[in-house]
């Protein structure tokens, strides 16, 4: 993609649509670059969870009048555009709203582990796991006397992948790997760590909470069992997240959560389970939520996916750029923007993650610090904690400026 | 509380909170009457939602930042709000913020039950549970070997306490009922079945959600030791629930869901947990949700709960007189408004549920029809589906004539 020297996208106009990038602190206006925690939501997205409260809140599937009708198709539908967003070609039975990437870890776990493992089994995750992945495999392993093993990584913060083909063997059962490192950004070729899978007839579990958010994915091209991601991150609501699986697999796989909705028949006995995929989705589900989330699909597409990862890559480039010229900073990761998801995590000499980014709040500049819920990967990299600055399509190279001076700024503070 | 002329509330006030109500279908206004699906949302709510969106969208707990510390702010304060407004004196520590009622029971169902359980053990439920409760705690019960066991209802559709006293015994470890039976409107004596429950050492479970929207609730009172309910019942948004849990009981209990924010500290090996209610709230929360929640319930606390319950009873009374002036509907649960909850289970002799809900929509009336999530119950009852009528704070006895009249209009076309 390379360094271009004006925005992939018109970033004026997109900030428009995001009413919070107009505020304030002691006059400063803000710069936010905790997109990797939660991006902002465009107004879009929110008139359209205000346009269902007003117009269309019901519940659904279950009922016969106007409202539940409409709120039914709607839900449903939006099963669809998300599962197309992926490239599942299933549709809506391929694709299960969960609350969030981590129910989506441990819907899997449980279903599928708690019925599957058992000792002498061996799950294959990586040290660059979110905590999501990695305590939800951990507990069930221990529950189920499968054994835990983990893919290390190189000095530049990529998967050893000879040391994954050495892991992944006969007992492998499954494989959990995050597509992109929320704290390195590094991409892991899933692609390969999916052959290396089902070569050895184990299922792969993508985390991919930092990918659909910022380029194109297509989980049949990767060739996943199950993907998830997550709402938040992408310009839509709190309080909903993705599972795609495969179809045979959805089927066959024990549920997770019981309750209404997910099933067709019950006695005092026993029950049997609903078609997909609210098989997977007990009780009233994610309405206004799932509704939004579709929303924010057809606001990214509006933008063109291949349009958000260039700009990620531009904005995420001149980040690199700028905290390379400082040889008091620690970059972790790969070094090239193109190898890269749109966030960068590092360290200032001699300055905690959390005094940096307490200075960088009182210039308003909202990044993150601490282990990024990758506790396990800290331990490898030597330090308790790291600063993250991680960027979305209403970001700015000028705001990676006002990034720039506030590290100064830290720097003469605590030198 | 017996029959008021006028209606306890400012009901066309409270209506104007409501855009939804004004929606018409061939010209016929909306009569909302299945509240006990999902209410509808006050712009007060609906606000709130976008407010937060423009102003302070942020993840929760992680961040040093302006925008994640209001956000924090807010969303740890929902849970002592919640937590109040039904009597927990142990403020946000009680409180556990869930999508909704079913993921409550499945939480305690597996987090309790997968490890309490075994051989020989025995879980009290009723007949009249819902699926969120009885599908669940029968696939816990097969996983461990515990059986289940359900108190059965009289003719008035009560439960049997006499059956109750028999079942729960010494082999009792947990009594899981419903508070409000979403199919009959029976209030179950919830204190006495606490009582019997801790006599025998169990624990109880009460099923709130059709409870706390209406009624005054206090979980110390009932000496419950989980409770559960749902926002989208109570005039708040769609994808979050609750569960009140007693301090000592969460503490000790393991988690449920595995992820981020729910630990202290993680190593390759394993973890350690989370300060309460956080050790439940695996990944990004509820955000926006738990704020609007919030929310809703500060505009039901304006009304006044014992007002609420006022109203309920007002309409309740007049359906039921309404509905018992012809000997071709039988009606299902207690006879009396003050002994159930604000909704009329009823069916039309000669016209299944589902035609009669169809018909009822043709004039724009909006109730459900089904087994309302009790399908055993509805063996019990010996009819594969009923209709329901609930009600809420913005229903009039207007409405209720207009119900009446739908069904007259059914019992001719069905002559």
């Amino acid at each position: 993609m390379g360094i271009q020297e004006s925005a992939p996208l018109d970033v004026e106009r997109v900030r428009e649509d995001f009413p919070i990038l107009e505020r304030e602190f002691d006059s400063n206006q803000l710069v936010y670059l905790d997109n990797a925690a939660t991006t902002q939501t465009p107004n879009q997205v929110i008139d359209a969870i205000g346009d269902y409260y007003r117009e269309t809140n019901a519940n659904v599937h279950r009922g016969i009048h106007h409202l539940s009708q409409e709120a039914s198709i709607a839900y449903e539908e939006a099963h669809d555009t998300l599962a197309n967003f992926v490239g599942a070609s299933g549709g809506r039975e391929e694709m299960v709203f969960t609350k969030n990437t981590t129910e989506a870890e441990n819907l899997v776990a449980y279903a599928w582990g708690l019925n599957e493992l058992g000792e002498g089994d061996e799950v294959v995750l990586t040290e660059m796991e979110h905590h999501a992945s990695l305590v939800t495999w951990q507990q069930i392993a221990k529950r189920t006397g499968a054994t835990v093993r983990y893919i290390g990584i190189t000095e530049e913060g990529e998967l050893d992948m000879d040391h994954a083909r050495d892991l992944i063997g006969p007992d492998t059962r499954m494989v959990s790997v995050v597509h992109v490192s929320n704290a390195l950004g590094t991409i892991n070729p899933v692609e390969e760590l999916a052959d290396l899978a089902h070569e050895q007839d184990a299922l792969i579990f993508v985390d991919g909470a930092q990918a659909v958010p910022n380029r194109p994915v297509d989980v049949e091209a990767i060739d996943a069992d199950f993907y998830a991601f997550s709402g938040h991150k992408m310009a839509g609501p709190t309080g909903i997240g993705c599972l795609y699986g495969k179809k045979a697999i959805l089927e066959e796989m024990e549920p997770f959560l019981y309750g209404g909705d997910m099933i067709k028949k019950v006695t005092f006995e026993g029950a049997k389970w609903n078609d997909l995929p609210w098989k997977y989705e007990a009780g009233t589900p994610l309405i206004a939520q799932g509704i939004a989330l579709e929303r924010a699909v057809e606001y990214l597409e509006g933008i063109g996916m291949e349009r958000v990862q260039a700009h990620e890559e531009w904005v995420t480039e001149y980040a690199l750029e700028r905290l390379t010229e400082f040889d008091d900073i620690e970059i972790y990761g790969p070094q090239k923007a193109e190898n890269r998801g749109g966030l960068v995590g590092f360290n200032l000499n001699g300055v905690h993650a959390h005094d940096l980014a307490s200075i960088m709040n009182d210039h308003a500049v909202a990044i993150r610090a601490g282990d990024h819920c990758t506790q396990p990967l800290h331990d490898v990299l030597g330090t308790a904690a790291s600063a993250r600055a991680s960027f979305y399509i209403y970001n700015t190279r000028e705001e990676i400026d006002r990034l720039v001076e506030a590290v100064d700024d830290a720097r003469q503070l605590f030198a």
